[in-house]
């Protein structure tokens, strides 16, 4: 199958994903006391602002994996619709989190099974991405490896620290909330220094393969 | 109409559908015993899981089918319009049978429907198929017709298995349930084989169009 | 604005519009019983799949109308955000329709707001059509006007069955609803017909485009 | 990143937005009075208009400036993910906006709620826009810049007019509705006098690019 149908299908369920996110966040039933009634709702738009901005960033790197895959196998097919079902799910553990915080009983129970969750998709994320770095018929010619090792030993760098984030939540689920909000921003943020050019020899520039100036670097 | 205006409306209709399916998995009311509610809904995971890769599958073939499409009329449109009605209803018949296994009510029942939708579905996806091959101003010139006609008897085993686990459901819906499973999920994997090259003479090889290498063979 | 674009985004709303009718389709509370419950949701699933076709049926119509339409001024993009504001709402219109047959009570105003809403929606989307028929600068070049205006009396002809339909509600509300489903599989089904060739001056052949062999006539 | 696949995920992300719009508008339980019960949903029809025209807006607008984009860094992925995610929210805020009419209670807090998240979503807008406009190597070779210039005024009158309304919903709400809603129309509308060819010096004529006939001036 062509590698750009993949995309779209996947790009919808992305999208759709990260839009439905909000409806879990319910209009408060008690309109007179508005004001207090949207405040007392701070978890679920914490959570929506996490979960969208994760998405988000998951969404990118996912464009910056298939740009270098050339042609895509049952099997990659396969793995990138386990992916798929990940992502698809984060309303709902989403949602598990936002209520939990906002009720004051299970937090530890949200936030680990939140983490956990995430670092199911970067098991399934690095699972497409290894399956295709070993066919190099999958391969957009002429990519360079040690940048694909690179991206790899990056992408792999995201379920293990969501893996410590999972960890902590059985201890603090406050600090391992933090630590995934701080991931997901780090991830999005110090990217853009990448772009700076006459950089020489800075980490993102050994990331970058030679030759691709118009690629962004992954996350 | 052009053929890729149907694949692009047909991909969105499959990525909602897949997505919304995660809507069906409620969040448990009760957060003071969190895990052992999130537990509790293993039937709607089961089922997520499930009709997730059941569309998944679906997409993946209505893919390959369509590439050899070359136009469509008015009549082949209507059809892919009841398959995709029946795609669509899917979170329904997913709910239906998550609640029911969950309640310990009305499997029998729940498993035939969910099954019988599927036989439903497939025969939408025949009729779609041999609509087609019977057209053959439809059909992309030089499209090899020992292979579509491996591909229609493909094709028609799919409703054919899943109407043997509707019957099965009457009697014992854990095994139809099971079979279903099973189904898909063979359907998905056997065929990562179909990649390796130099096998002559295999099953899948017979089925692949000569010179058409870089197409994926339906499931 | 490039029509692609205005393309895909509309394709995008029927897509989700056609696709959130199941949620209207409520599982059955209780499963002690589930097969008469499920039997009982017949008037969902009828509104379901009426309201299913006719979106698709104006999914097809409006690329039909895109495909002669060149540029995009910004009151043909009003006029056609106007028609996807009124087919987003039709899950809802629908599920009124399905809840006032199921309940017994209402369905005179149903049906008649059913109706009343694809008039709104038929004279939607004539405008975008007219609109664009008075200003050759936004017309594909060398259309042909005698078909372009076929087009626009049949186009015309879809509000005024409804609203039959409509005024019919307020005293048989079952006709009514006879009517809107002849309507559309009738829209749907004879088409195919236009596409047998060598039928010499047919009624379909004078409203097709001379040399436009491979464009679907409208609906 | 290409600029075609920020516009691609953009656009589904609208879409998705605008149609679940329609979620908020419930059914009426009571079927024995279906009538008056359709007519008392008044507030949930008025926002529902006037978010799906603003989604809309947005959206016609965020092609005119992605059309100028040439290139996407990862900041300016970063804040049109921030942009979408204030788009994805407003059937929230819209849903929000539509119980406090229709109760009678915190109309006043909802306007403001409902503008001040308008006046966030414009300063992500203009965000974008800006971040662009500093880094020639992101647009469009050859854009006028007095051209962007203009643009870039224009799209700051944006939230400063919803801060207004905002403000003013302190006071009195049903105005500021109503200016929220007129805004949305000027926008809207106007815009359709810019096509007419020949008027030499218009204030629209002033804005438009020379040479760029064929682009869509933003709203």
């Amino acid at each position: 199958m062509r590698t750009n149908r993949v995309e779209a299908f996947s790009d919808g369920v992305f999208a759709i994903a990260i839009t439905l996110l909000v409806l879990e966040i319910r209009v408060p039933e008690d309109m007179t006391s508005l004001g207090p009634g949207l405040l007392a709702l701070w978890p679920s738009y914490l959570a929506y602002g996490i979960s969208f901005l994760l998405i988000g960033l998951v969404w990118a790197n996912h464009h910056v994996m298939l740009d270098k895959i050339h042609r895509v196998d049952r099997m990659l097919l396969f793995l990138n619709t386990l992916l798929l079902a990940n992502v698809a799910a984060l309303p709902f553990t989403t949602a598990v989190l936002a209520r939990a915080v906002s009720s004051g009983h299970g937090q530890r129970t949200a936030v680990a099974v939140y983490g956990g969750w995430l670092v199911v998709g970067g098991i399934f994320f690095n699972a497409v991405w290894l399956w295709a770095l070993r066919r190099p018929e999958l391969l957009e010619p002429g990519v360079d490896r040690s940048w694909t090792a690179a991206v790899a030993r990056r992408f792999l760098l995201g379920p293990a620290l969501y893996a410590v984030g999972t960890v902590l939540a059985f201890f603090a689920w406050r600090p391992a909330i933090a630590l995934f909000a701080a991931l997901i921003v780090l991830y999005w943020l110090p990217i853009s220094e990448w772009r700076s050019r006459g950089r020489p020899g800075g980490r993102a520039a050994s990331v970058r393969p030679p030759g691709a100036a118009g690629d962004d670097p992954p996350a």
